[in-house]
Protein backbone atom coordinates (compact mmCIF):
# COMPACT_ATOMS: atom_id res chain seq x y z
CA UNK A 1 0.00 0.00 0.00
CA UNK A 2 1.07 3.26 -0.67
CA UNK A 3 1.19 4.74 2.89
CA UNK A 4 3.29 2.61 4.58
CA UNK A 5 5.25 4.58 6.82
CA UNK A 6 3.79 7.67 5.38
CA UNK A 7 2.21 10.63 7.26
CA UNK A 8 -1.41 9.97 7.12
CA UNK A 9 -1.76 13.01 5.15
CA UNK A 10 1.03 12.89 2.74
CA UNK A 11 -0.56 8.94 2.20
CA UNK A 12 -3.85 10.58 1.26
CA UNK A 13 -2.58 12.81 -1.47
CA UNK A 14 -0.69 9.75 -2.44
CA UNK A 15 -3.94 8.10 -3.06
CA UNK A 16 -5.49 10.73 -4.49
CA UNK A 17 -2.85 11.43 -7.07
CA UNK A 18 -2.85 7.86 -7.77
CA UNK A 19 -6.22 8.19 -9.53
CA UNK A 20 -4.54 10.31 -12.30
CA UNK A 21 -3.74 8.81 -15.38
CA UNK A 22 0.06 7.46 -15.75
CA UNK A 23 0.80 8.09 -11.86
CA UNK A 24 1.54 5.28 -9.96
CA UNK A 25 2.48 4.95 -6.42
CA UNK A 26 6.24 6.05 -6.47
CA UNK A 27 5.37 9.07 -9.22
CA UNK A 28 2.76 10.12 -6.35
CA UNK A 29 5.18 9.88 -3.58
CA UNK A 30 7.74 11.62 -5.64
CA UNK A 31 5.06 14.62 -6.40
CA UNK A 32 3.50 14.76 -2.80
CA UNK A 33 6.81 14.88 -1.34
CA UNK A 34 7.55 17.86 -3.81
CA UNK A 35 4.19 19.54 -3.19
CA UNK A 36 5.55 19.69 0.59
CA UNK A 37 8.51 21.17 0.08
CA UNK A 38 6.84 23.97 -1.56
CA UNK A 39 6.08 27.30 0.13
CA UNK A 40 2.45 26.39 1.76
CA UNK A 41 1.13 29.46 -0.77
CA UNK A 42 2.31 27.75 -4.05
CA UNK A 43 0.34 24.69 -2.91
CA UNK A 44 -2.44 26.17 -2.22
CA UNK A 45 -2.57 27.78 -5.36
CA UNK A 46 -2.45 24.68 -6.89
CA UNK A 47 -5.25 23.37 -4.74
CA UNK A 48 -8.03 26.23 -5.27
CA UNK A 49 -6.72 25.61 -9.31
CA UNK A 50 -7.94 22.24 -9.12
CA UNK A 51 -10.84 23.01 -7.25
CA UNK A 52 -12.25 25.52 -9.32
CA UNK A 53 -11.85 23.93 -12.55
CA UNK A 54 -15.20 22.29 -12.51
CA UNK A 55 -16.76 25.51 -11.20
CA UNK A 56 -15.24 27.68 -14.07
CA UNK A 57 -15.60 25.38 -16.89
CA UNK A 58 -18.55 24.31 -18.76
CA UNK A 59 -19.53 22.64 -22.34
CA UNK A 60 -20.20 24.76 -25.51
CA UNK A 61 -23.95 24.32 -26.36
CA UNK A 62 -22.97 24.26 -29.87
CA UNK A 63 -19.78 22.28 -30.48
CA UNK A 64 -19.98 20.54 -26.76
CA UNK A 65 -15.96 21.30 -25.95
CA UNK A 66 -15.20 22.68 -22.99
CA UNK A 67 -15.26 26.44 -22.36
CA UNK A 68 -16.17 29.29 -19.94
CA UNK A 69 -18.23 30.65 -22.33
CA UNK A 70 -21.16 29.67 -24.01
CA UNK A 71 -20.97 29.60 -26.90
CA UNK A 72 -17.09 29.17 -26.48
CA UNK A 73 -15.00 31.38 -28.05
CA UNK A 74 -14.13 29.43 -31.50
CA UNK A 75 -17.95 29.05 -32.31
CA UNK A 76 -17.97 32.48 -31.60
CA UNK A 77 -15.04 33.68 -33.41
CA UNK A 78 -16.64 35.31 -36.40
CA UNK A 79 -13.60 34.60 -38.37
CA UNK A 80 -13.14 31.11 -38.32
CA UNK A 81 -14.86 29.37 -41.73
CA UNK A 82 -18.36 28.03 -40.86
CA UNK A 83 -18.21 26.07 -43.63
CA UNK A 84 -16.13 23.31 -42.37
CA UNK A 85 -16.88 21.21 -39.06
CA UNK A 86 -13.96 18.95 -37.79
CA UNK A 87 -15.94 15.62 -35.52
CA UNK A 88 -13.32 14.88 -32.76
CA UNK A 89 -14.11 12.56 -29.86
CA UNK A 90 -12.46 15.13 -27.05
CA UNK A 91 -12.38 18.15 -25.70
CA UNK A 92 -8.33 17.55 -26.09
CA UNK A 93 -8.09 16.92 -29.16
CA UNK A 94 -9.37 20.16 -30.11
CA UNK A 95 -6.90 21.47 -28.06
CA UNK A 96 -4.27 19.63 -29.46
CA UNK A 97 -5.67 20.88 -33.05
CA UNK A 98 -5.71 24.77 -31.96
CA UNK A 99 -2.48 24.60 -30.80
CA UNK A 100 -1.34 22.69 -34.10
CA UNK A 101 -2.73 26.34 -35.75
CA UNK A 102 -3.54 24.50 -38.72
CA UNK A 103 -7.48 24.31 -39.00
CA UNK A 104 -9.60 27.48 -39.40
CA UNK A 105 -13.37 25.71 -39.01
CA UNK A 106 -15.68 24.85 -36.36
CA UNK A 107 -15.39 22.04 -34.37
CA UNK A 108 -18.05 19.11 -32.94
CA UNK A 109 -16.76 16.84 -30.10
CA UNK A 110 -18.40 13.59 -29.65
CA UNK A 111 -17.55 13.33 -25.81
CA UNK A 112 -16.54 9.89 -26.52
CA UNK A 113 -16.28 6.78 -29.24
CA UNK A 114 -19.21 4.18 -30.13
CA UNK A 115 -18.14 1.60 -27.80
CA UNK A 116 -21.02 -0.96 -27.26
CA UNK A 117 -18.78 -3.51 -24.89
CA UNK A 118 -18.86 -0.16 -22.27
CA UNK A 119 -22.44 0.13 -23.32
CA UNK A 120 -21.56 3.75 -24.99
CA UNK A 121 -23.68 3.53 -28.30
CA UNK A 122 -25.02 6.58 -30.41
CA UNK A 123 -27.36 7.92 -27.99
CA UNK A 124 -24.48 8.46 -25.76
CA UNK A 125 -22.73 10.68 -28.14
CA UNK A 126 -23.39 13.85 -29.46
CA UNK A 127 -24.18 12.33 -33.18
CA UNK A 128 -28.03 13.44 -33.01
CA UNK A 129 -26.62 17.33 -32.45
CA UNK A 130 -24.18 17.06 -34.97
CA UNK A 131 -26.76 15.72 -37.30
CA UNK A 132 -29.06 18.85 -36.26
CA UNK A 133 -26.72 21.15 -36.60
CA UNK A 134 -25.36 19.79 -39.61
CA UNK A 135 -29.40 20.46 -40.99
CA UNK A 136 -30.42 23.34 -42.65
CA UNK A 137 -26.91 25.08 -42.30
CA UNK A 138 -24.04 26.26 -45.03
CA UNK A 139 -21.62 23.15 -43.70
CA UNK A 140 -20.02 21.86 -47.21
CA UNK A 141 -17.46 19.75 -45.55
CA UNK A 142 -17.16 17.18 -42.53
CA UNK A 143 -13.92 16.33 -41.81
CA UNK A 144 -14.39 12.94 -39.41
CA UNK A 145 -10.83 12.92 -37.12
CA UNK A 146 -12.35 10.34 -34.58
CA UNK A 147 -8.85 8.25 -33.58
CA UNK A 148 -7.29 5.47 -35.50
CA UNK A 149 -7.76 3.13 -33.15
CA UNK A 150 -10.65 0.39 -33.75
CA UNK A 151 -13.48 2.12 -31.77
CA UNK A 152 -12.37 5.72 -33.56
CA UNK A 153 -12.48 3.80 -36.99
CA UNK A 154 -16.01 2.22 -36.12
CA UNK A 155 -17.36 5.49 -34.75
CA UNK A 156 -16.10 6.79 -38.29
CA UNK A 157 -17.66 4.24 -40.42
CA UNK A 158 -20.88 5.11 -38.37
CA UNK A 159 -21.19 8.87 -39.01
CA UNK A 160 -19.80 8.37 -42.61
CA UNK A 161 -23.16 6.51 -42.73
CA UNK A 162 -25.86 8.82 -40.53
CA UNK A 163 -24.09 11.56 -42.57
CA UNK A 164 -24.08 10.38 -46.10
CA UNK A 165 -28.23 11.22 -47.05
CA UNK A 166 -27.08 15.16 -46.27
CA UNK A 167 -26.02 16.49 -49.31
CA UNK A 168 -22.04 17.65 -47.80
CA UNK A 169 -18.87 16.66 -48.53
CA UNK A 170 -17.31 14.11 -45.38
CA UNK A 171 -13.59 13.49 -45.35
CA UNK A 172 -11.25 12.03 -43.08
CA UNK A 173 -8.03 12.51 -41.70
CA UNK A 174 -4.86 10.82 -43.21
CA UNK A 175 -3.36 7.68 -41.22
CA UNK A 176 0.24 7.21 -41.95
CA UNK A 177 3.66 7.40 -40.20
CA UNK A 178 3.99 9.90 -38.18
CA UNK A 179 6.26 13.25 -39.00
CA UNK A 180 9.65 12.69 -37.80
CA UNK A 181 9.03 8.71 -37.14
CA UNK A 182 11.65 6.29 -38.38
CA UNK A 183 9.39 3.75 -40.81
CA UNK A 184 11.26 0.60 -39.24
CA UNK A 185 9.54 1.67 -35.86
CA UNK A 186 6.30 1.62 -37.25
CA UNK A 187 3.42 -1.00 -36.57
CA UNK A 188 2.32 -3.08 -39.24
CA UNK A 189 -1.27 -1.45 -39.26
CA UNK A 190 0.18 1.90 -39.50
CA UNK A 191 2.83 0.83 -42.41
CA UNK A 192 -0.57 -0.85 -44.20
CA UNK A 193 -2.59 2.28 -44.28
CA UNK A 194 0.10 4.23 -45.04
CA UNK A 195 1.30 2.08 -47.97
CA UNK A 196 -2.86 1.88 -48.88
CA UNK A 197 -2.93 5.88 -48.72
CA UNK A 198 0.35 6.24 -50.67
CA UNK A 199 -0.13 10.20 -52.52
CA UNK A 200 1.90 10.77 -55.78
CA UNK A 201 5.16 12.68 -55.47
CA UNK B 1 2.33 28.87 -24.37
CA UNK B 2 0.50 26.40 -22.69
CA UNK B 3 -2.64 28.48 -22.50
CA UNK B 4 -2.63 29.13 -26.12
CA UNK B 5 -6.54 28.34 -26.88
CA UNK B 6 -7.31 26.71 -23.43
CA UNK B 7 -10.00 28.36 -21.48
CA UNK B 8 -8.48 30.75 -18.50
CA UNK B 9 -9.33 28.21 -15.83
CA UNK B 10 -7.87 25.03 -17.71
CA UNK B 11 -4.65 27.02 -18.81
CA UNK B 12 -4.40 27.98 -14.89
CA UNK B 13 -4.52 24.85 -13.60
CA UNK B 14 -1.66 23.52 -16.67
CA UNK B 15 0.78 26.10 -15.35
CA UNK B 16 0.46 24.91 -11.98
CA UNK B 17 0.70 21.28 -12.87
CA UNK B 18 3.92 22.29 -14.86
CA UNK B 19 5.98 23.30 -11.69
CA UNK B 20 5.69 19.62 -10.66
CA UNK B 21 8.60 17.45 -11.58
CA UNK B 22 8.43 15.12 -14.62
CA UNK B 23 5.27 17.28 -15.81
CA UNK B 24 5.88 18.66 -19.07
CA UNK B 25 2.51 21.33 -20.96
CA UNK B 26 1.47 17.60 -22.77
CA UNK B 27 1.34 15.76 -19.03
CA UNK B 28 -0.40 18.89 -17.66
CA UNK B 29 -2.88 19.33 -20.21
CA UNK B 30 -3.62 15.66 -20.32
CA UNK B 31 -3.81 15.89 -16.23
CA UNK B 32 -5.94 18.42 -16.10
CA UNK B 33 -8.58 17.40 -18.94
CA UNK B 34 -8.59 14.17 -16.44
CA UNK B 35 -9.58 16.14 -13.58
CA UNK B 36 -12.23 17.75 -15.36
CA UNK B 37 -13.83 14.93 -16.35
CA UNK B 38 -14.00 13.29 -12.88
CA UNK B 39 -16.65 14.28 -10.76
CA UNK B 40 -16.73 17.72 -9.06
CA UNK B 41 -16.45 15.66 -5.29
CA UNK B 42 -13.15 13.47 -6.21
CA UNK B 43 -11.64 16.88 -7.81
CA UNK B 44 -12.63 18.53 -4.65
CA UNK B 45 -10.76 15.37 -2.55
CA UNK B 46 -7.69 16.14 -4.34
CA UNK B 47 -7.97 19.59 -3.85
CA UNK B 48 -8.29 19.64 -0.37
CA UNK B 49 -5.26 16.79 -0.03
CA UNK B 50 -3.28 19.86 -1.53
CA UNK B 51 -4.58 22.41 0.54
CA UNK B 52 -4.48 20.81 3.96
CA UNK B 53 -0.66 19.02 3.74
CA UNK B 54 1.16 21.72 4.73
CA UNK B 55 -1.01 22.04 7.94
CA UNK B 56 -0.65 18.49 8.88
CA UNK B 57 2.90 17.70 8.18
CA UNK B 58 5.32 19.31 10.53
CA UNK B 59 9.14 18.23 10.86
CA UNK B 60 9.89 15.77 13.55
CA UNK B 61 12.64 17.96 15.87
CA UNK B 62 14.72 14.47 16.52
CA UNK B 63 15.59 12.68 13.49
CA UNK B 64 14.09 16.15 10.83
CA UNK B 65 12.27 14.14 9.11
CA UNK B 66 8.41 15.05 8.11
CA UNK B 67 6.14 14.02 10.42
CA UNK B 68 2.50 14.58 11.97
CA UNK B 69 3.62 14.06 15.55
CA UNK B 70 6.38 15.42 16.76
CA UNK B 71 8.79 13.06 17.26
CA UNK B 72 7.78 11.13 14.68
CA UNK B 73 6.06 7.51 14.70
CA UNK B 74 10.29 6.15 13.83
CA UNK B 75 11.74 8.11 17.09
CA UNK B 76 8.95 7.34 19.21
CA UNK B 77 8.75 3.56 18.57
CA UNK B 78 10.36 2.19 21.37
CA UNK B 79 11.04 -1.62 19.63
CA UNK B 80 13.23 0.20 17.38
CA UNK B 81 17.21 -0.09 17.42
CA UNK B 82 18.41 2.77 19.26
CA UNK B 83 21.91 2.05 18.39
CA UNK B 84 22.05 2.48 14.98
CA UNK B 85 21.47 5.43 13.13
CA UNK B 86 20.92 5.87 9.39
CA UNK B 87 22.01 9.24 7.83
CA UNK B 88 19.98 10.34 5.11
CA UNK B 89 19.39 13.59 2.18
CA UNK B 90 15.90 14.02 2.20
CA UNK B 91 12.22 12.32 4.31
CA UNK B 92 11.99 10.36 0.67
CA UNK B 93 14.87 8.46 1.61
CA UNK B 94 13.31 7.47 5.39
CA UNK B 95 10.05 6.45 3.43
CA UNK B 96 12.09 4.31 0.29
CA UNK B 97 14.05 2.27 3.52
CA UNK B 98 10.87 2.10 5.40
CA UNK B 99 9.25 0.73 2.34
CA UNK B 100 12.00 -1.99 1.84
CA UNK B 101 11.30 -3.15 5.30
CA UNK B 102 15.11 -3.96 5.97
CA UNK B 103 16.10 -1.56 8.47
CA UNK B 104 15.27 -1.41 12.19
CA UNK B 105 17.40 1.53 13.73
CA UNK B 106 16.72 5.27 13.50
CA UNK B 107 17.22 7.95 11.05
CA UNK B 108 18.64 11.70 10.81
CA UNK B 109 17.56 13.71 7.90
CA UNK B 110 20.25 15.96 6.60
CA UNK B 111 17.92 18.09 4.84
CA UNK B 112 20.21 18.14 1.32
CA UNK B 113 23.75 17.58 0.42
CA UNK B 114 26.51 19.76 0.51
CA UNK B 115 26.59 21.82 -2.84
CA UNK B 116 28.69 25.03 -2.56
CA UNK B 117 27.90 25.94 -6.36
CA UNK B 118 24.19 26.73 -4.94
CA UNK B 119 25.50 27.80 -1.54
CA UNK B 120 24.43 25.14 0.68
CA UNK B 121 27.43 24.33 3.25
CA UNK B 122 27.22 22.31 6.28
CA UNK B 123 25.33 25.23 8.22
CA UNK B 124 22.51 24.39 5.70
CA UNK B 125 22.41 21.02 6.47
CA UNK B 126 21.43 19.62 10.07
CA UNK B 127 24.71 18.37 10.20
CA UNK B 128 25.50 19.48 14.25
CA UNK B 129 22.33 18.46 14.92
CA UNK B 130 23.72 14.88 13.94
CA UNK B 131 26.93 15.82 15.89
CA UNK B 132 24.66 16.70 18.75
CA UNK B 133 22.78 13.84 18.71
CA UNK B 134 25.27 11.28 18.55
CA UNK B 135 26.91 13.16 22.05
CA UNK B 136 26.41 11.35 24.77
CA UNK B 137 24.04 8.73 23.71
CA UNK B 138 24.55 5.08 23.24
CA UNK B 139 24.92 5.14 19.02
CA UNK B 140 27.37 2.68 18.04
CA UNK B 141 27.08 2.66 14.27
CA UNK B 142 26.34 5.73 12.05
CA UNK B 143 25.33 4.18 8.52
CA UNK B 144 25.90 6.91 5.92
CA UNK B 145 23.27 6.52 3.06
CA UNK B 146 23.23 10.13 1.17
CA UNK B 147 23.08 9.44 -2.25
CA UNK B 148 26.02 8.36 -4.53
CA UNK B 149 25.64 11.35 -6.65
CA UNK B 150 28.99 13.36 -6.52
CA UNK B 151 27.37 15.69 -4.42
CA UNK B 152 26.16 12.55 -1.67
CA UNK B 153 29.55 11.10 -2.10
CA UNK B 154 31.67 14.21 -1.02
CA UNK B 155 28.54 14.98 1.69
CA UNK B 156 29.19 11.68 2.98
CA UNK B 157 33.22 11.92 2.90
CA UNK B 158 32.53 14.98 4.66
CA UNK B 159 30.30 13.66 7.49
CA UNK B 160 33.21 10.80 8.01
CA UNK B 161 35.48 13.24 8.71
CA UNK B 162 33.44 15.00 11.09
CA UNK B 163 31.94 11.76 12.64
CA UNK B 164 35.54 10.29 13.23
CA UNK B 165 36.61 11.94 16.48
CA UNK B 166 33.54 10.07 18.06
CA UNK B 167 33.58 6.88 19.19
CA UNK B 168 31.70 4.98 17.02
CA UNK B 169 31.60 2.79 14.08
CA UNK B 170 30.97 4.52 10.60
CA UNK B 171 29.66 2.35 7.35
CA UNK B 172 28.18 3.20 3.98
CA UNK B 173 25.71 1.87 2.06
CA UNK B 174 27.00 -0.56 -0.95
CA UNK B 175 27.26 0.83 -4.57
CA UNK B 176 26.89 -1.68 -7.37
CA UNK B 177 24.76 -3.12 -9.79
CA UNK B 178 21.19 -2.80 -8.63
CA UNK B 179 19.53 -5.82 -8.33
CA UNK B 180 17.73 -7.33 -11.78
CA UNK B 181 19.51 -4.89 -13.55
CA UNK B 182 21.61 -6.37 -17.25
CA UNK B 183 25.14 -5.75 -16.45
CA UNK B 184 25.41 -4.62 -20.13
CA UNK B 185 23.32 -2.01 -19.10
CA UNK B 186 25.22 -0.28 -16.12
CA UNK B 187 27.36 2.65 -16.88
CA UNK B 188 30.65 2.86 -16.16
CA UNK B 189 30.97 4.76 -12.90
CA UNK B 190 28.71 1.68 -11.16
CA UNK B 191 30.80 -1.38 -13.13
CA UNK B 192 33.97 0.18 -11.60
CA UNK B 193 32.44 0.59 -8.50
CA UNK B 194 30.69 -2.54 -8.29
CA UNK B 195 33.93 -4.27 -9.44
CA UNK B 196 36.21 -2.46 -6.53
CA UNK B 197 33.55 -3.13 -3.71
CA UNK B 198 33.18 -7.39 -4.82
CA UNK B 199 32.43 -9.62 -2.34
CA UNK B 200 33.92 -13.25 -1.57
CA UNK B 201 31.74 -15.65 -2.62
Amino acid sequence: MASTGLPPALARLVRDLCMLPGIGEKSATRLALHILRWPRAKATELAESIASLHEAIGICSECYTFSEQDPCPICNDQKRDRSVLCVVEEPGDVIAIEKAGCFRGLYHVLQGVLAPADGIGPDELKIAELVRRVQGRKIQEIIIATSSTAQGEATAAYLTEILRPLDLQITRIACGIPMGMDLKYADAQTLKRALESRTTY
